[in-house]
């Protein structure tokens, strides 16, 4: 037996989809979705990830405009954040990292108008995120729900351990977890025994980082893996967080390496841009104005 | 054997020794820190824990400001939130519910000053409480933490479950254990199995709102247990969410209801304020302006 592969590429077509549908309603109401990515580093991994942001907004039609802001300091920053937020023709806001040494990041993400604030970066969206408000999460938090959710593996109801607290996939993934009922473990460098935790849990979701980390030890038949983990293994390649040789054979389902919530991602941040865009154009048509108004 | 009671007098007093020291030096700089509870309901249980609120801050020499605003509307406790927000003479602000009907609670707590927010109501407290960022836990999430650590109760790396997902309990909580290293499991009404997650526990915290829900066949004889539930029994009788007759004899340690969390909150919502009016006296002072500026 081998596990189910839960690969990303259904579930990002089905956001495309979704996302085509609503830019024709968007555009036949002489409307378009606009993206802004901030990108403050001359990092060439940084730069590949941005032009796949670029060409994905390219496909769905979608504007993309990346400021290019490289060295850039913290007042230039500030303006440009303020310059998008106050920018009617921009829907969704990208602070990439990583930021220019001596960036002050949490003041940063702090001013992004969460209307706009299609990656979850400030922590407002995800306070409200956590109260249950209409707030958009982390596109990687929110790749991992869409693949439960596409291939209709229950949640309400089932433990699921988050492994890995960090702020753009852990804490918000735990949230939107609980939105849906699961109950939810939030493991991390410093649980005792994962095992503990992934072994009875139905599902099982690997964010920390680490290559090769959960192997089929810590997981039982019945358990489905989701890897959120993407490391550079000894021979430069792209690995997970999960030992896939050996978790693979042994569990129910598993979301692969690359293949799986990577390929989501930028899916989702293009899906929520046109969200965004669709509020605001809402908004436009109750108040009775021209659409030329928000532009 | 019977468990260890973790009263919450102690804790409390613990907190007002700190507090009392603050305010000392405070006043020695000419400063005063002061609470404002704004009041919109004429209810009688919610009168009488705003007098506590009062008495609190008095005996610790904290100016309290009660705003009583029975049936006020949106527009007029938008106002009111604004205006203490730019009051320099106020430090605290709690906006206390029940809400008149057909407020819009969940905007008017996004209003409040994260800096001058003691009882972590806005969302964006809890945000940044959840990204490592400085903010207000709401009080009562914050006694539980206040009395594990009084009573020297490990919680790096040990197992806590937290029973109940309430934006004023539960999540909060669950982010201070995190913080503190703790592997935390939330549960609440959908969780299948209580059992399986508060049995294994070194912690469980209850804070559901169900008199008696844990019992003995839940905890085991190692736990500590934590009682955050204020219900009133048939008799008329304030009760917890632990069965107390059942649970006191098996764990190692139980905090009674009353005289426990209940007793911690109110002491905490003092020292929040004097801890938010101490950071102003140090920014004014830092700026080397004079202590009537603020005022």
């Amino acid at each position: 037996m081998t596990a189910r592969r839960l690969s990303g590429k259904p579930v990002a077509d089905e956001i495309r989809a979704k996302t085509a549908h609503m830019v024709e309603n968007l555009n036949r109401d002489g409307f378009k979705a606009k993206v802004a990515v901030l990108l403050a580093t001359k990092n060439e991994a940084t730069a590949w990830y941005v032009r796949s942001i670029e060409r994905a907004a390219a496909q769905q039609g979608v504007e993309c405009q990346v400021l290019q802001m490289p060295e850039a300091g913290q007042d230039q920053l500030v303006a440009a954040i303020t310059a998008l937020n106050e920018d009617k023709s921009v829907h969704g806001i990208i602070l990439q990292t990583p930021l220019p040494e001596g960036v002050d990041t949490a003041a940063l993400v702090q001013l992004i108008d969460p209307a706009k604030d299609i990656d979850g970066a400030n922590p407002l969206s995800l306070g409200r995120l956590s109260v249950g408000q209409p707030a958009f999460a982390p596109a990687t938090a929110r790749s991992v729900v869409e693949i439960l959710e596409h291939y209709r593996i229950p949640i309400a109801g089932q433990h699921v351990a988050v492994v890995g607290r960090s702020a753009v996939v852990g804490k918000p993934l735990a949230q939107l977890l609980l939105q849906r009922d699961a109950t939810v473990s939030i493991c991390h460098s410093r649980t005792a025994q994962l095992a503990d935790f992934t072994r009875p849990a139905a599902i099982t979701v690997m964010a920390v980082g680490r290559a090769n980390l959960l192997t089929s030890q810590e997981v039982a038949d019945s358990s489905v893996v989701i890897d959120v983990g993407t490391n550079v293994d000894e021979a430069g390649q792209l690995v997970g967080d999960v030992h896939a040789a050996s978790v693979q054979p042994k569990v129910r389902a598993l979301s692969p390496v690359p293949g799986g919530v990577g390929t989501v991602t930028t899916a989702l941040l293009i899906w929520h841009t046109v969200q965004a865009a669709a509020k605001v154009c809402e908004s436009i048509m109750w108040r009775g104005e021209p659409m030329t108004t928000c532009r």
